[in-house]
């Protein structure tokens, strides 16, 4: 089980603010309080600010591994940005976000996994964009784990992204995940499986509700990996107490911690 | 998907109290409002009072009747208890709750499924008591469903409870419990599952946050119907997201729903 802090993303407006000031400060606390929450890797995505997007990216990467111990995860779609993020992650091995099946970008990006021996997000698209049925689905995450595996990355360092849709466009759409969850979990064992949750709550009310359900839901199938905010302490409590009701976590310890931790207080 | 409202049972102490000192209203009070929180069945149980259990059943029973429209779910292992509840629950068809493997109770038992015609919820347990192994646990439900349906029973009218043990106890009891309920509906297509959910959490604190995230488990493989209190607004909001992220909820009407009726509301 892993947990990717998402924190860091300029698509945010307080990281992106923190950002044009220079604020290394607020940058740095956000790092350390996604760490201290139980982050296995903090993300660093400044995509919105294109202009300037590897700079800015090695500027953040330098602050966030000076700021924890706990490795990085440098997350864009260019090649420049992710290359100047990843000579600073130099704290354990990075994770990059993340490749895809397009034949332009799987080139790219491939070199600079391979460089940085990093850990890799491989999302479920390809030059047609996202798969619309589940049998294009498999055909993409197969084509994934058979090329990188080809190119010499392990399995156990890929980390397959389904990608959410939002159920409120359609109503099957979480249940397509889940079903391409079980059936990724079963087929290529090895690799992980990792999502950001909350795209699949996008336009509804209670959205935390529907993404904590949705978390406990893909745990049950097999997903082993989050890009989630562990500054939610719900989320979090419901992360140790699923764990602990699937059988992975010897005598409760974890869940047992979290409540000491105070992840259940309601206040 | 069903809900069994659990609220009115003696080992709670309001209600026995309340049925110590007559007090009719106390009892329709609960189940009007089990019934308007979604209740499908109320259920009743009086098991705590061995020494005049058919009476106080049939009392129950007919207040609950009286007072909601949803029929009843009779709960006890007490043959004569069942029949006397049974009489009483004319509305709609009855749920019985419970018919066992072991040889004496399911002789004693069928024939008052079988004459009031009641839906029978059949606890995967037989004269060896509670299986300690999947195997075993199999074994049982195959028979259970095996003799019920050579009885006459339909499938839909079985509801399989294959009985929740505590993670405290042993910390792969969730995980085998989810194997078991998916092995179910993999393997006897039309039956229904149900259990209660609070045992997997005792000796556990935050109780509520388990068996919260242990129902949107068993929902994800499989389990369709739960006795649990639905006047737990937050259980009860995690019932609809689930069945909403899992696709049953064709353009998530009832989700929305209980949005509105403010069962996402933390105050």
């Amino acid at each position: 089980m892993l947990i990717v802090g998402e924190l860091i993303n300029t698509s945010r407006k307080p990281i992106k603010e923190a950002i044009e000031r220079g604020d290394a400060a607020y940058i740095r606390d956000i790092a350390v309080r996604q760490a201290e929450a139980g982050a296995d890797y903090i993300d660093v995505n400044c995509g919105t600010l294109i202009h300037n997007e590897p700079e800015t990216m090695a500027w953040l990467a330098n602050i966030v591994r000076e700021a924890v111990n706990v490795p990085l995860c440098i997350d864009s779609p260019n090649p420049e940005a992710l290359e100047a993020g990843l000579k600073l992650a130099t704290k354990g091995r990075p994770m990059l976000n993340s490749i895809t099946a397009e034949p332009d970008r799987f080139e790219a990006v491939l070199p600079i996994v391979k460089n940085f021996k990093a850990k890799v997000v491989a999302l479920c698209m390809d030059e047609e964009g996202i798969p619309s049925t589940a049998e294009k689905r498999i055909e993409i995450v197969r084509k994934l784990v058979e090329d990188l595996t080809a190119a010499g990355i392990e399995r156990e360092d890929i980390y397959i992204d389904p990608l959410v849709k939002p159920i409120s466009t359609s109503d099957q759409a979480g249940a397509e995940l889940i079903a391409a969850v079980g059936f990724i979990r079963e087929n290529f064992p090895g690799v992980h499986i990792i999502c950001g949750l909350s795209n699949v709550s996008f336009g509804l009310p209670n959205r935390r509700v529907l993404n904590q359900a949705f978390m406990v839901q893909l745990m049950t199938v097999g997903m082993d990996s989050y890009i989630l905010d562990p500054l939610d302490r719900e989320m979090m409590g419901f992360f140790y107490a699923s764990k602990a009701l699937l059988g992975k976590d010897p005598f409760c310890t974890d869940y047992l911690k979290a409540h000491r931790r105070g992840l259940y207080r309601r206040d």
